[in-house]
């Protein structure tokens, strides 16, 4: 295993460049009294595709070879990464091939289908997508991208952090969303070289706090899949080539609870006037309610994604 | 009566510079192949106080001579211009009076008091307001500011134009939301300047087309109290000093239905991450609809704002 560096990242900003979105760094002066701090929000939700996803997808299919490309992409995702595989597949002229969840909320499914992939459904709580994938890749010669343990996929995802550091500057903490840690890993290759000294955490659903064992222990630590509304993060476990990066990066693992993400979902929507979806809310939900030290502090805040249904959005919010 | 120019935008805007937010100008590749048109968005969503009143208010505050300040400001809004001119006279170090209905809801109320302000309750089916404004204004010698009818209000609300066009480029069509015409009036006099031959179009609910009654007619009409979700264009006529630069910039005044604010509304929660108001869908419910023909043509879109508390948010969408 290669050992990824931040030049890995740069050259993945590179391909990427006037395709993926710059996205908007936003800032709230209510959110900052109520932090105590200055808070720089990364708007993902922006992105093509509604999340960060898209970076790392594009950044791994604009590699495949000319054969590869014949044969297309296939994937497992329980939503964001399907379709950023499927716009990005569609972008490239390939085809793509996805693995959804029974359970994977409608709008993702059907922004998937409307990119024109074709869409595999899979029960989640019987089933292993992992081995769906190999069985499938090695039956139709597709490329198998996952959805963050991949070299590629992290390093795409670190272009975000990257551009939030160059709009925002030098920054004493960055909140990052954590699932598999495809965001997180590349995040950290990009804040550790370009704002030295600055505290890189990640921020999971207390359901499913793999990550932080995992950190803590030193060894990739397996979950049941966990019971949160942060769908985004519903993993069992942190990717290999992920840890690699976390484990000689990262300084802390913390975790908010349901409750905390939907009042942070409510203050996106009331206060700031966007859109979040329950894992997008994770980073900010540890700084607006004080799950770790901020006070006087510069934190940058990765919003993730802002993909979720109106009818779920109005249930969870209610 | 002073006829209102450019010139008098442009002083308004450098009066509200670093106070006012510069709001962003989103596009949707979506929302373009909707309408088989370039759209330009201006999100004043993200302005102070979650809407464009603020620019208006602003700079009337601002132009206040000592003894004015002294003495302070007063209003009456159950809406955004009372948040606006709230949050203006905390800035400026003013006391200010807000006449509001006695069924306003608790959440404008609480946020008119949470900038300082004076909240003075009206029954609006007994009583009326410009009368409780004239005496209290003579009382207390307070200035009275009203919601739309004045140029400085006109004024400042035409900086968002100004900035659009700054932004985004010339454009063949500008579609602004219609209430009381401040930001009608303000728009007109911003694009007429700055893009030459931009069909200049104001869009209003169908349940209240006295804007478009009157730009027909040559007078200003007056109408029943509209039955609309667009609660800030519930009103009743356009003002003297808005209807001046109307009839002499403004090309024509359509409306849309509320079937038609909602699905925009929905569209920009889902499609773009972005709340707006009913009443801020006004402009992108023609391009969106097919209200007016676009086709091919570079559309600016006022989106004027985005307090819509999430309980009628969630029973609008549902």
């Amino acid at each position: 295993m290669t050992q990824l560096q931040f030049s890995d990242v740069q050259q993945a900003a590179a391909r990427i460049a006037g395709v993926a979105h710059r996205t908007p760094v936003l800032t709230s002066r209510t959110a900052d009294s109520i932090a105590r701090a200055q808070l720089f929000f990364k708007c993902e939700n922006f992105q093509r595709a509604g999340a960060f996803k898209f970076r790392g997808a594009y950044n791994a299919l604009s590699r495949f070879s000319d054969e590869q490309r014949r044969a297309g992409v296939l994937t497992y995702s329980s939503g964001n990464h399907a379709q950023a595989i499927a716009l990005s597949a569609s972008l490239l002229g390939m085809a793509a091939a996805i693995i959804m969840p029974h359970d994977a909320p409608a709008l993702k499914v059907a922004a998937t289908k409307g990119y024109g992939a074709e869409v595999i459904v899979y029960d989640r709580y019987k089933e292993n997508r992992e081995e769906i994938g190999r069985r499938l890749a090695q039956e139709r010669g597709m490329t198998l991208i996952p959805p963050y343990d991949h070299p590629d996929v992290i390093c795409g995802q670190g272009t975000a952090a990257m551009e939030l550091i160059e709009d925002a500057g030098q920054l004493d903490i960055l909140l990052v969303c954590l699932g598999g840690g495809g965001l997180l890993a590349g995040s950290a290759l990009a804040a550790s070289a370009l704002s030295p000294g600055c505290r890189i955490i990640g921020v999971e659903p207390e359901a499913g706090n793999d990550g932080q064992q995992s950190l803590r222990s030193g060894a990739v630590v397996h979950i049941a899949v966990p019971d949160t509304i942060a769908d985004g993060a519903m993993v069992t476990h942190l990717g290999v080539h992920n840890f690699d990066v976390i484990r000689r990066t990262v300084d802390d693992i913390v975790t908010v609870s349901d409750a905390q993400l939907v009042d942070t979902m409510k203050f996106f929507a009331e206060r700031m006037k966007i859109m979040v979806e329950p894992t997008g809310c994770l980073g900010a939900a540890a700084a607006l309610h004080g799950v770790l030290p901020v006070e006087g502090k510069r934190v940058g805040i990765l919003v993730s994604g802002g993909n979720v249904d109106l009818a779920r959005f109005a249930k969870l919010v209610a």
